[in-house]
């Protein structure tokens, strides 16, 4: 058990940016309402998962919708206490913590304004390890969670209840629901007990977020700040370009769309082109496949290594192309079903990033012989 | 007071046909739920709205989405269950009665259905007089009865509990969520008390529904056939013709088009036009409007006087078209703001459907003492 005080906010959010995969949510707003929420109520307890009681309620609670509209519409706390009132309402009982449903620049914030707001404790863990665009892509699923009740609050004062006969219907009709309130929502959600949770999520995610986000920002005081972030955060570096073109469309919900990079430094003459749905699910260097989701694909500033959310892609900017290996339950059948390449449509089997990785450097090296 | 029986079933199905206005849903699949419902179940109670004790509590069940859906996607009857247990939780007591949300051949035959599969009695009122496509666009809404909780059901069990700032934000979001569960849904919601039920309803409909749907079962026995439907509906007549063309287009989980007519008989040389949304909302001959919302507008099968609803509208088929005043309650301001021609995207002033026959009539006088 810890507490989480304004000191430990930019850390976090910084470090879940890197873990939300260029999606997650601009940690920028997040950020704000979590230092606004601790200055009000004081810090946030944060237990680690295996000080939960068994028989506690808990539910994750998280922003949804596309990245893009949440950087120009944001909550307005009404929203945390309508959906616990709604969630408590609906199991006729008091909720005992919250955790987070994913890690990400906005969905590491959320969880820590709720919990500061309701004085309730924070769970160390989430529910993916990364951020998804899928409402049902979660360890939860994965392990059986229901999403019923699926709470839904607007900013405006719209609340709604979802029960539904499997998480992919949560999906579909709560995906319309976020389109009709303008983009954006807030959710509570797969309430479950202590113990059931303690076999459904993804371990101490606020620690690694704020592990990750001090790792970002001491890089640039170090002698070799590129090869300091890479060895310290462990990520594996497969481009540094200029992004060249960013094509980008918000539809059914989402953020879609692509950037093409062109190569610098040790990189020049080649290509680089990065695809994602609110989040990076693809990336290939000259035409061959360098990671998928599962895994992380983020890209970062190449001298601040603050990562690039995919709604903050521009013309011009400087990155790198890294990626981080995935939690190991989304590489088993059921979890590559869940968030594989082919559910997001991707004609590409997965493989994980490390094989991806060192074919890649093979590659490179046989280039510099010939060259 | 009186019983439903399966020997009701037809001439209200017909007559709330009419009342649909072109919309309200094909009575087909209503029709035969309705008369299977009461097979099993026995008569329904009919209570009239001055039987109502003013402690009941009452909301109106009906079905929502696209009419030409409902033709392929029936309800299973797992719907009405689970709304009602559903109302009953938040609420936290039992319902008394179900009534009408609207006047149409698919809502008069779903309520008949719940109430005889619930044992519970049916008010003869319904909160339209007639078929709109907006949720929000009813006598409860105009006196203040707030939508929530609207609750939604489909047949594959997914159920949705909407609690919504106002009776618009239930149409926006209630909307996405019939798309989302294929276009057509269940729902329960409006829920007053029996003493604002008797101040927000029009009164009557079942009895007028069977009225008009015996006028017109019985029209074609008669010498002058549609002498006879004409007088005995109290129906305006505009114009006979052919149609010509229809044009259809199912979004935003509305049928929008528009159907054209040739005149034939004494209308022959003329050309109507009808739109729709859902409903039919527009109806000029010759370029001259004939009448809008929210009169009722509908065309009748020219030998038969059967109602055509927008989503049976067939090239070569011979209509009338005709029209019935609305309820006095959709020709006030509020009335108008809501359910006006505006409301609907038309550029033209409400003026009464009386007046503008009253030109038409002087219109067609003048012509045939030209030629």
């Amino acid at each position: 058990m810890r507490k989480i005080g304004i000191e430990d906010i930019d850390d976090i959010a910084l470090g879940s940016s890197l873990l939300g995969s260029g999606g997650g949510g601009d940690p920028y707003m997040g950020r704000l309402e979590a230092i606004a929420a601790i200055k009000e109520h004081g810090p946030v307890t944060l237990l680690d998962v295996d000080e939960v009681p068994d028989e506690w309620t808990v539910a994750p609670i998280c922003g949804v919708g596309a990245p893009s509209v949440s950087l120009e519409k944001g909550t307005n706390g009404i929203e945390y206490p309508k959906v616990r009132a709604m969630m408590e309402r609906m199991l006729g009982k008091k909720l005992d913590a919250f955790l987070l449903s994913e890690a990400g620049g906005m969905n590491s914030m959320v969880p820590i304004s709720a919990a500061a707001r309701a004085g309730m404790p924070l769970i160390n863990a989430d529910g993916m390890g990364r951020a998804f665009p899928g409402i049902q892509q979660d360890t939860f699923s994965l392990n059986g969670v229901s999403t019923n009740p699926f709470v839904i609050a607007d900013e405006k004062g719209n609340c709604t209840v979802l029960y539904t006969i499997n998480n992919d219907w949560t999906e579909e009709i709560g995906r319309e629901i976020t389109s009709a309130s303008g983009g954006q929502v807030t959710t509570l959600a797969s309430p479950m007990t202590g113990k059931k949770m303690k076999t459904s999520v993804v371990v101490g995610t606020v620690d690694y977020a704020q592990k990750l986000g001090r790792i970002i920002r001491t890089a640039s005081n170090q002698d070799n700040p590129e090869e300091y972030f890479l060895r310290e955060s462990g990520a594996y570096r497969f481009f540094k370009g200029k992004i060249a073109d960013v094509l980008r469309e918000t539809r059914e919900g989402f953020n879609f769309g692509k950037a093409v990079l062109e190569g610098i430094g040790e990189d020049k003459g080649s290509q680089a082109v990065v695809e994602f749905q609110n989040e990076n699910i693809y990336a290939e260097v000259d035409g061959v496949i360098a990671a998928t989701v599962p895994d992380l694909i983020c890209m970062v500033d190449s001298a601040t290594f603050v990562p690039v959310t995919t709604e903050n892609l521009k013309y011009g900017k400087r990155v790198l192309v890294v990626a981080l290996p995935c939690d190991p339950a989304w590489r088993t059948p059921g979890g590559l079903e869940l968030a594989g390449p082919r559910w997001f449509g991707l004609d590409v089997d997965y493989r994980p990033l490390e094989e991806c990785y060192a074919e890649h450097m093979a590659r490179k090296a046989a280039q510099k012989k010939e060259a």
